[in-house]
């Protein structure tokens, strides 16, 4: 098969390239601007406008205040200071944690270390699709319930959690209880107004909305008492100690702004990829594909599951034709383990180990998903045919 | 006066600009180079290599092995994971941690956390150079003490301590205590080499040697018993999670390489400079300079008390001339406060507030330093004038 494309990039929640506004301000911070924003002259107030201009773009997407914005080195030090920040600065008023049994290490790693300090962690399970009982988490919820963490969109099948109904469950049962979003795979797919739906913190990562890596931030609505993870020179007010990140937060601010611009044209572009793609891989034989896959879906990410081929050798595959995707999650080089996700939506045994994740951004286009399913077209019945029965 | 300078910026200890080699690597993994280092497929490997190829670049300079260097977000980070990863992860061994009184708030308020969670801290005293006394530690090190953690070059005056005395100090009353350095102000103005000193944890941040912020690294000698301070999906080997910021990662590998380059001649260069600049200014009426000016003091730090010239009234002054310091340390616009090392020296109280810190690159040139002699020589006695007596 011919093809002029030089890559076909589908691992996007994995990680996406920089944008070339991001980058632009960044190296413009990093060479011209580069004061130290606790420095009292003008290159340290110069550094801090960009801090203050990043919080205004992010405050604006999110529509909530500007210092409701604490920057963190990336996603998963945001679900750290949520989870251990609220757990520890709440345990007076209650020692119970709920979570869901799919979410990220991130989040399931800290709730396995808070239960090592004493926490009880209720993990709610899921249905077939991946989504929460609004039931079960009514009867989760107890006056001991001090946080309850949930994903808005799953990293590896997309479900999309029922967070509005939610909230309204978790509050009418106790309005003290805090909610945590884990919003990485959901900021700058959805519009996400957490004064609306009662969010008490978000998270999110810059290097998956196209910002640089080693960037994030976390939303911590006023007066929610959070203890910080990094302490030292007081910087983003002690709750983050260190000197801000300027080049990466102004980079992360322009990112944030960016995809926001255009953005039901971007959303609709990534649902006509996806059903393109859904439909596609549907008709390849023996490919089934996860969770659901319309609109009640996340736009960017679809997990397929092949029958008879194992992930790792598709990947490879996919690779040789300069087709980059997942198998399963993103962190699965470091701890190669079955997924939890497709575990618990009760994907049979023999398709765990078959199952790969594609992703798009916005940048994804249709000529690179044609490719993709012709690819797979060609090579699905040749794989399996090396398989053993 | 006149002047061709655009602007002299003598903050350095604050943060520095970063270098171009940083920064074109930098921009070549945002934009080509961008995968997810835990990504199985090339784009994955290829961000593992920049991690791999940053921490050998890092590990020669300190003639360590590779895997003993942990990316973290900055100095901060390092101190915080040194100091209450240590602690934690030995508190059965004692609750005894010895640090000294003119430490960075990145780990002076770490200490004053730990106090929190029930570890007895000593404060070791410094003489009027800002060193301390090898017999004031002897007696503090006891059976109890599992961590001691002591600056290498102090970041308001540019004392250096005499680390390793104190280690072997340490380890003859008790060898199992761990010894941290903060070498934040320290590496790549010195070669230092952690082995041969009997150090167990050095804590280094990028952007003080030219490397983007956001990054720092913590050296932690094998076998060292460290607990994690942010948990998630096992990236360096469990020991902080997150997506690796490739990008920094790489870019502080090659400034770390670059600044080690001609080093004797850089440092030949930055002791020139400063005994430029110290003779030069002690030729001002009513100006002193704190501590040791030698050799036996950092090539980078010049701190300068001004009778009768409040420090803010100074920095603004040089400001409107282009010239760019500091007031006390880096850190005074977050906490504005009296700095603990000037009071600790035994500063007198008048002078407190009139201190000013001069810190150099070795881009800093012999023009600027005269340059900004030549504007002191001007405002110092002019702005004496205004001052109450």
């Amino acid at each position: 098969m011919e093809t002029n494309l030089t890559e076909v990039y589908l691992d996007n929640s994995a990680t996406t390239r920089c944008s070339e506004r991001a980058k632009d301000l960044m190296v413009k911070v990093l060479m011209e601007d580069y004061g130290n924003p606790s420095s009292l002259h003008m290159k340290g107030v110069e550094a801090e406008n960009y801090i203050k201009e990043a919080k205004k773009k992010i405050a604006k997407t999110l529509k909530v205040d500007e210092k409701e914005i604490l920057f963190t080195s990336g996603g998963t030090e945001s679900n750290n200071t949520a989870l251990i920040g609220a757990a520890l600065a709440n345990k007076r008023a209650g020692n119970h944690i709920i979570t869901t049994s799919i979410e990220h290490a991130s989040v399931s790693a800290v709730t396995g270390y808070l239960e090592e300090l004493g926490f009880r962690v209720t993990y709610l399970k899921v249905d077939a699709d991946g989504i929460i009982s609004l039931d079960e988490l009514r009867e989760a919820v107890c006056e001991d319930t001090i946080l309850v963490s949930m994903m808005m969109v799953n990293n590896e099948i997309g479900a999309v959690e029922p967070i509005e109904e939610a909230i309204k469950v978790i509050k009418e049962k106790n309005p003290n209880t805090l909610v945590h979003v884990d919003a990485i795979q959901a900021y700058g797919k959805y519009r996400i107004f957490p004064k609306k739906l009662g969010i008490d913190m978000l998270s999110v990562s810059g290097h998956k909305i196209h910002a640089p890596k080693g960037t994030g931030f976390l939303f911590i609505k006023d007066k929610t008492k959070v203890k910080p993870l990094i302490y030292g020179g007081g910087q983003q007010k002690g709750m983050r100690s260190g000197t801000e990140n300027v080049p990466g937060v102004a980079a992360l601010g322009e990112a944030a702004e960016e995809i926001y611009e255009n953005f039901e044209e971007k959303i609709d572009h990534l649902y006509q990829i996806k059903q393109r793609f859904v439909e596609g891989v549907l008709k390849i034989e023996g490919v089934s594909v996860n969770g659901k896959t319309g609109r009640d879906s996340a736009p960017q990410i679809v997990s397929v599951s092949i029958d008879g081929v194992r992930s790792e050798v598709m990947l490879h595959t996919l690779e040789d034709r300069k087709i980059y995707v997942s198998a399963g999650s993103a962190c699965s080089s470091n701890k190669p383990s079955v997924s939890h996700t497709l575990t618990n939506i009760g994907l049979k045994g023999s398709l765990l180990d078959s199952t790969i994740r594609f992703s798009f951004s916005v940048h994804t286009t249709e000529e690179e998903i044609d490719y993709a399913l012709e690819v797979m077209n060609e090579v699905v019945p040749k794989l399996r045919r090396y398989t053993r029965k």
